[in-house]
């Protein structure tokens, strides 16, 4: 059907600011759809909205528009930690009412808001009688891609995590993906698809049901819904990202935190980002265990070796996975040894907390519940409050199941006690809201989060900027014992795709370039860089000491790159090719870059213009040697030094698989 | 076969001199391939080396090396005019002698120049016993690309010239290209392939033998060899542009002219650079015609409105098509009536030429052959010397051939007569020749060639520097009347693909946006960027002056952009999407910029880093206007002002089928 055909049903419209965007909402025999065009020409086409509702009529039939209602918003908000000190949120809004012309004249509410680089948009369920609540079957929301396109994306549904290679492939071939998952057009367009503020509902993966037209398929929970709400609610905002090239791409990811609520927790200057060591890949390599006996990592002694060894450095955090009791058994599926507010017999928490204060260092703490949800529930106001006491304010979390899912007690058994359990997706709305539970449980005792295994991020962290970091991708232990392992453009792919979505605690810094019995597909170099590009205000320096004790020269980097920034810039980049950022400390004048590579060797212009014109900077430059290659030739690295200002253009080389760190040292 | 095995048959190898490109040469069984990787991995397979020759054995068996040398350079060449005041050489070279182990021993060299960017080789045949003169039949040189590409490129062989819409389709599904052809593999590197110094042989078609491999195809001579050659003599380079961006593919087009002799012209500052206005746009139109009669658009009177107009708007040419004998009959394919040292009766061209002297304007010539050349080539020199005395020291050539040949006359007939002819290809080695028998017999008489219809653009402007421009695409002309007329995405696929290879006369500045019954499907700002997107330093300023008094506000920039550039950067681009260009002018310190787009809207964050660092710059900025569109809103247009510095960042925002440009004055 001609374009100019379909435009005649609009009964609704709103542009962006800069009328780069325009969202139109149709009505079509009652039926109720949008479209978005970009500079006047199709992006998405006519896609549905509306819902499938338990014991009631399909709510997107016998529709009629009600009333509508626009706004605008041009606000800069500042972030307490970050990728950028300030964010700008101007967008366009409008509000159309909808309600059924037949019975039983439901009412909700479409809302969107359009930026110049994006939208989201989301149903709301206004109070209304004869609708005390709402039992979702399904959502019918779709998205219909008009051009040809490419697509990187991981398949969701089939198991519970999002541990998996990203898969570039013909968008026409994606089967069902999770969220972010990001499209190229075959004219250059990149989108992205995604969600904001995921609240006490379930999270959408995108089912393909035909060409380039997906269909929100929401994670099940155990009763057979997918979500169930009392009225009034609304759902996460749908969001679409558009931008001209991947580095702009990355930048439009501004509208996820936008569409958040603002802070709920006050000041969290108690929270502080910071880079960490610790017990770990010396876990992953099975040198040490989590469980206790002659190769248990968590002991007091070898802490104690860390904790020297972040206070030499400068490092504040050292996380001890394997510090308490549980992990002796068959852990893996059965997390309900699992103690959070007790160490093993050879883990003095109470000293090394006291030791590690005296140098400055906080330990971090470790909360597996290998998917005992409920089990870990019970005992995390107090866990947290142990946690505060001993000034361990940052605890990772862990999600490792078994069979994949969630265990969730429906039958108010005893704290300690299994009870009868249902199984739930990490996606699912209940998982959603133990997520929030756990943030909020920890916000009280003023503890921060980064979850693994985690639910995935919806830019929570404006509302609840105490949950600061999490994993949700393949991480650098995948290099260690992964078959396959990461290979080359691993992240490549991440920066394009999971880190449109928030930080990443993706735990590089490997300079030893060794797993157990594989090579990690990667320079030295590029080690490196992964601290500019892979952004975490957590950020592990995750190699052995002995280790670094060999890499003198590299480590310098890691010690001065910091881990919250007041300015990002995305200079360049093709998603799953490479991509270099630029990043500005947030305690000094100094900026960073990072760039990295995939398989294949890049030369690449930068220009400096980034820099504050007019100053002086010494460029720290920690590169790829001549011939060094990620297969052949991975340790081959050179540090050097220059004078330059904005006006310079850099040409970094990066070998295959390889990288580029700078540090610029404002004078 | 694997890599690894393929490298133990290594007989010679080459890096550039940042070690990014290696070239190999490879022996096996007698049989010579060269094979080129970039930062260690393979960007070209395996290809072979060799040729057909007339009455002799294949020269491709039976092959051993006899020496090897090696070279390096590292100049910067001054152009006397361009894109870029310097140029940069920078390569290392090989010498690889060879010889047949068997009868008849013939010799041969592969020569290798190797650059970060790109690489040329060639042939070359020293004196030696036993073969004095080398007939080819085929050149079997082959191009095998190592990773899945896309391919943007227009068919050759099948038509005589080049005025086709590229395509864009799988590398895998091109049957036989033009070069230059693009490439853009998937894993985002791009290629192009082309020849540089095309001088008495025959030009190169791309012709896929299976897969990606690809093997020259030489245009045939109508003897039906391809090419004859005593020795000594050497091929065209052949060369590879490698690069990691679009912008950077652009680029590296320098590598072109490096390839080229130097100017063998000494001072050419006779020729200058210039806009120029004419009587052509309206012939187009058919308002006017070629040929005499009421609509005759070369007479007297109007060619004195066209200098009146050239002056008052400080332009300094004035082409005028039809102000020769020849085009009253039957030309097109009959060129025999074409006179090219007398004027029509209604065209007093000496009272015009010194009219135009007095107002410092010059009439540029046009000599149409309609392809028959041997006729042209009698009058030639008597013309030029015409032209010389006339101040028309600029002349436009035509080679617009009906059955689709150039026409040679090989019997010895008399100046006037037809003769006995035969049929050249306008890439075969007798056309190629022409061309340069006429530039050099040019620039004689101090006249500067713009040739349209021509052979293929290969660098020999440096060499020849009064042969300024051609055409070699299809230009503004089909957006009059052509079917299909040129779509938005023409000017931008241009930019990547016909304009590697140098200078086109486009014709832009179409304000009325309006062909015979068609519209051009642009906007009006994208007719003003074109003049810094498409470089040519002679640039026309093809519409109607009428059609220019309509659009004062946008025809000011067309006014102040300058034909001749200090320095040039592609700030941004996608092949076939979008690009911007940033150009210095050559004789101030004032900037330009030009960006358009294909069919979709962009929005294009460009940092002004370009810009002298410290000093102001008032924008003068040309953009598509509010809700502007190529097709429903062509003319929404805007025109604004702001003071900017190098710390500045530009948000473009172009138009579906659009476009900006922008004026920097330097303060």
């Amino acid at each position: 059907m001609p374009w100019a055909d379909l435009r005649a049903e609009t009964v609704a419209r709103i542009e962006s600011p800069g009328k780069v965007l325009t969202v139109e909402l149709d009505l079509s025999e009652g039926r109720l759809a949008y479209r978005v065009l970009r500079f006047g020409e199709p992006v998405i086409d006519d896609s549905r909205l509306g819902f499938r509702l338990r014991g009631a009529e399909k709510l997107e039939r016998n529709l009629a528009l009600l009333s509508t209602a626009t706004d605008s918003a041009d606000a800069t908000w500042e972030q307490p930690w970050g990728e950028n000190r300030f964010v700008r949120d101007h967008h366009n809004a409008l509000r159309a009412r909808f309600h059924e012309t037949a019975a039983p004249g439901r009412r909700f509410d479409v809302v969107v808001r359009v930026f110049d680089d994006g939208l989201g948009f989301r149903y709301e369920f206004p109070e209304q009688s004869g609708m005390d609540e709402a039992i979702i079957d399904d959502e019918l929301t779709e998205f219909a891609v008009h051009d040809p396109a490419t697509a990187w994306w991981i398949p969701a549904g089939e198991w519970n995590r999002y541990e998996y290679l990203y898969q570039r492939t013909p968008l026409a071939q994606v089967t069902q993906a999770h969220t972010p998952m990001t499209v190229r057009t075959d004219n250059g367009l990149h989108i992205a698809f995604h969600e904001a503020a995921l609240v006490d509902y379930a999270g959408m993966w995108l089912r393909r049901t035909e060409g380039q037209r997906f269909r929100a398929q929401l994670a099940p929970a155990s009763e057979g819904w997918k979500v169930r709400r009392s009225l009034p609610f609304h759902t996460p905002w749908r969001t679409v990202q558009i931008a001209d090239s991947a580095a702009a791409l990355y930048e439009s990811s501004d509208l996820t935190l936008n569409l958040n609520e603002p802070n709920k927790l006050g000041d969290v200057g108690w929270f502080t980002p910071a880079k960490y060591v610790g017990v770990w890949w010396s876990l992953h390599l099975d040198t040490e265990t989590w469980a206790t006996g002659k190769k248990h990592g968590a002991t007091t002694a070898n802490t104690r070796r860390y904790i020297d060894f972040a206070a030499e450095h400068g490092f504040r955090g050292v996380l001890v996975e394997g510090w308490n009791p549980g992990w002796d058994g068959n852990w893996f599926g059965n997390g309900y040894d699992f103690d959070f507010t007790r160490a093993t017999y050879d883990f003095d928490i109470e000293a090394l907390s006291a030791y590690a204060a005296s140098k400055g260092v906080h330990l971090i703490g470790h909360h597996e519940t290998a998917c005992a949800v409920s089990h870990y529930e019970d005992q995390m106001e107090d866990a947290f409050a142990m946690n505060a006491r001993l000034g361990i304010d940052v605890v990772k979390t862990g999600y490792v199941c078994d069979a994949g899912q969630i265990e969730r007690r429906i039958d108010g058994g005893s704290a300690s006690g299994k009870g009868r359990v249902v199984r739930e997706w990490h996606d699912g709305q209940w998982n959603a809201n133990h997520h929030l539970r756990a943030v909020e449980a920890a916000a009280r005792h003023r503890v921060a989060i980064n979850a693994h295994e985690p639910i995935k991020d919806t830019g929570l962290r404006r509302t609840y900027p105490n949950w600061v970091s999490r994993e949700g991708a393949r991480g650098m232990e995948y290099g260690a014992w992964g078959n396959p392992t990461n290979p080359p453009e691993h992240e490549v792919n991440l920066v394009f795709t999971r880190m449109l979505s928030g930080p990443m605690d993706y735990t590089p810094g490997i300079l030893s370039l060794q797993g157990r019995g594989q090579a990690i597909q990667t320079t030295l170099a590029k080690q490196l860089a992964l601290y500019v590009v892979l952004y975490s205000p957590v950020q592990m320096v995750a190699d052995l000491p002995e280790h670094y004790a060999e890499h003198r020269d590299a480590f310098q980097f890691i010690e001065d790159v910091p881990a919250d920034w007041s300015e990002t810039r995305v200079l360049d980049g093709e998603v799953g090719d490479f991509v270099t950022f630029a990043r500005k400390d947030r305690h000094s004048e100094d900026w960073y870059l990072g760039s990295i590579s995939d398989e294949h060797g890049r030369l690449l212009e930068v220009p400096l213009s980034f820099l504050q014109p007019g100053r002086r900077y010494t460029a720290q430059i920690y590169r790829d040697g001549d011939g060094a290659h990620w297969r052949d030739k991975p340790f081959a690295f050179a540090r050097e030094q220059r004078e330059v200002t904005s006006a310079d253009v850099l040409t970094l080389k990066l070998a295959a698989g390889g990288g580029q760190a700078i540090r610029f040292v404002a004078h």
